[in-house]
């Protein structure tokens, strides 16, 4: 394969999580180390900061601060939610990301993103292999709902996985303090896929987590809920419920959707409030004390919790997209391939298809949650369990996080 | 002072903190090495166990669990939420706290807790005194509110405050990610006092922290509020706001008060909900994307963030609570007396009547609240820094929290 020499973009895209940071600095650090990357320029707010002619010159940022990225919660370099056409309906905005490329002569291009962002980072490559421009596309996953399909899991969903499950271990603790009963209901974020729900059960594994669990890959039944939760706390006098914000009826009716409207620029329905609103219901129909607790962004930008497997994972896939495309690798996401058996786990990264990622997503099998519904079995935690492993540091100034700061030069 | 032979209780009461165990730790451990001090019993669920005859016997409890104690958030006893008759209209309660002393023989009477719980301490020392039972009895201060009157601080507080600290920066750097702005609205704990609320101050401080921050000791006012918010959000595109769950209007009405009717056992009405409220209020008002977000119990049983000069201060308050009592004092609470200087932060510990500190507030001074009542001052900053500093250890098993495991066995 011929060197291609050029610029390269990194873009950040979709929800941010955790570690993120620790993809785009791979890229980066990689990026500038790699002799045929003659420019690193970050994209702001992703494909938006493209098309808006906004990249910034990372070369100038001080490497000290490059090392301080991974370290720092959601996307550095701004993020976006923003859908491309179908280039055979409109093509404007494949037209200019082509006229931004050839302005900085980019060759590579990392889009570090979730399903969403695989979808833009595919219709890009297919589009530059279709206009027959040189350049070298490869997406790098992330997304804390670990719903990408052909990888065995995606980075950000570790970290987020821990703070849930420490969370719901601490709040085990004190849901429960009272003489007086307490149901508690702890949403947690996952639109279509139970994996972070499920990883509630890692707490209830370690012995002081959720007694039911409810992951969207299950129909939700309201009266079985009720029942549930009832039958547990007449026997125990408390109960702590996880459920996931994507849970809906069998007719596909998200159980939250009466609460609100509005959607994202995806089109997907913006979820929230479900915790207070089931708190209400079992109030009403038992008449117990109940407490609603939603997760909501915290879950996604605990970088003070974040699993040091899930960064090393993280900057890896960075590290190896920027290798990957400067060997003449194009067109592919890395994904993880995992091993866990007795002599642990080991995880090798590989390359896949971009075309067999964009928009599949990969849910939790049937068989890792019980056959009540309402919790998940030893596969699901063997299979997370070694996800969440390893203190991260955790850079400090007077006790407080010290993030990175940015000087965002703008690109010329 | 005579030697006072005989046993002693620990009750934890009120709402639990990160290290409220700590306290207790504090007390179980120096009372078993204390001679004088012939058994250590813990009341299950604070003064409701001592009425219900609900005592464990905590000589019976593995020494290397009671270490964990101080790494366990919540009250590992149980607390409660009850208040005791004025005894000269009802002295049932204090005839049958007294007749468990008797059974037992104790002499010592640790409690530990806020407001209430000094109030119900300072009830039972009085009545003591009045029927002539020779008992010591010392009250170890708790509570994140940071509310109690006589004390420099609240064991609690300072770890609270971190995790409040770190949560803001972290939703920070979340919530300002995407191109499109978003306001967002972190609700904080604290229903008299803006201890808490002003601790996302330090956030700010520290560089990526609320632009806005509101506390119950300033009136509030929602036009104004609204007119805050704008002006941030239209100059700098985002705008991240902490509220006290206890601003009101100038008229006492609670801002969340049309939210909820329902109290807890002392009359005090159960707050909540309020960050959705005023997220939607700023939506409708000013047609901005918008997020509201509540801490909820996360912040006060955060153990993995618990600040360590607080968990060190937190069992010096049971330790010195003991050796106090053992050296004759009574009826009076362990207080901080610190200072902050050029020599850094120095905290000693004082005993004061218990009289002086039942029922009384104290509140966030008005001169470390800035003029326009939207942020605290530097003075506050000088205040809170210190208490949150210190990585505390954080006991783990598969990387999840080990917390204690007690026995609880009943004492006869």
């Amino acid at each position: 394969m011929e060197q291609l020499r050029g610029a390269c973009i990194i873009g950040q895209s979709g929800g941010p999580t955790a570690v993120i940071n620790a993809s785009a600095q791979g890229v980066i650090q990689t990026a500038l180390q790699a002799g045929v990357i003659t420019r690193v320029l970050g994209a702001a707010h992703g494909i938006k900061g493209v098309l808006a002619d906004q990249l910034y010159e990372m070369a100038e940022e001080d490497p000290r601060e490059l090392d301080l990225l991974q370290f720092t919660p959601s996307s550095a370099l701004g993020s976006c939610r923003y859908k491309l056409s179908d280039p055979d309906q409109d093509d404007r905005d494949y037209k200019r990301i082509l006229d931004i490329f050839m302005k900085y002569d980019v060759r590579y291009f990392f889009y570090n993103g979730g399903n969403d962002s695989m979808d833009t980072c595919n219709k890009i490559s297919k589009y530059m292999q279709k206009v027959g421009y040189s350049c070298r596309i490869i997406g790098v996953p992330k997304t804390i709902d670990n719903d990408l399909f052909g990888t065995d899991h995606c980075p950000g969903f570790g970290s987020a996985a821990k703070y849930i499950a420490t969370s719901c271990m601490e709040l085990y603790q004190d849901a429960r303090v009272y003489d007086t009963g307490t149901v508690a209901i702890v949403e947690i974020m996952g639109r279509h896929a139970g994996w972070l729900a499920g990883a509630a059960g890692l707490a209830t594994w370690a012995g002081a987590g959720p007694d039911l669990v409810y992951l969207p890959e299950v129909p939700f039944d309201m009266d079985q809920f009720l029942s549930d939760v009832e039958d547990f706390y007449r026997r125990t006098g408390n109960c702590l419920v996880a459920v996931s914000e994507g849970i809906h009826y069998a007719d596909g009716t998200f159980v939250s959707e009466a609460k609100t409207s509005a959607t994202d620029g995806f089109g997907h329905a913006q979820l929230g409030g479900l915790a207070a609103m089931m708190a209400d219901v079992v109030k009403n129909r038992l008449g117990v004390k109940v407490r609603g607790i939603e997760l909501s962004l915290l879950q996604r930008c605990a970088s003070h919790l974040a699993s040091q497997t899930d960064l090393s994972e993280a900057y890896m896939a960075g590290k190896v997209a920027v290798e990957a495309a400067v060997s003449g690798v194009t067109d592919k996401m890395v994904a993880f391939r995992c091993t866990r058996d007795d002599n642990g786990y080991h995880c090798e990264p590989q390359l896949i298809p971009l075309t067999d990622v964009a928009n599949v997503e990969s849910k939790v099998p049937r068989d890792w949650i019980n056959e009540k519904g309402n919790g998940v079995t030893q596969a699901f935690i063997d299979y997370a369990l070694p996800l969440i492993q390893g203190e991260a540091p955790r850079p400090t100034d007077h006790a407080l996080p010290r993030f990175v700061r940015l000087k965002k030069v703008l690109a010329k």
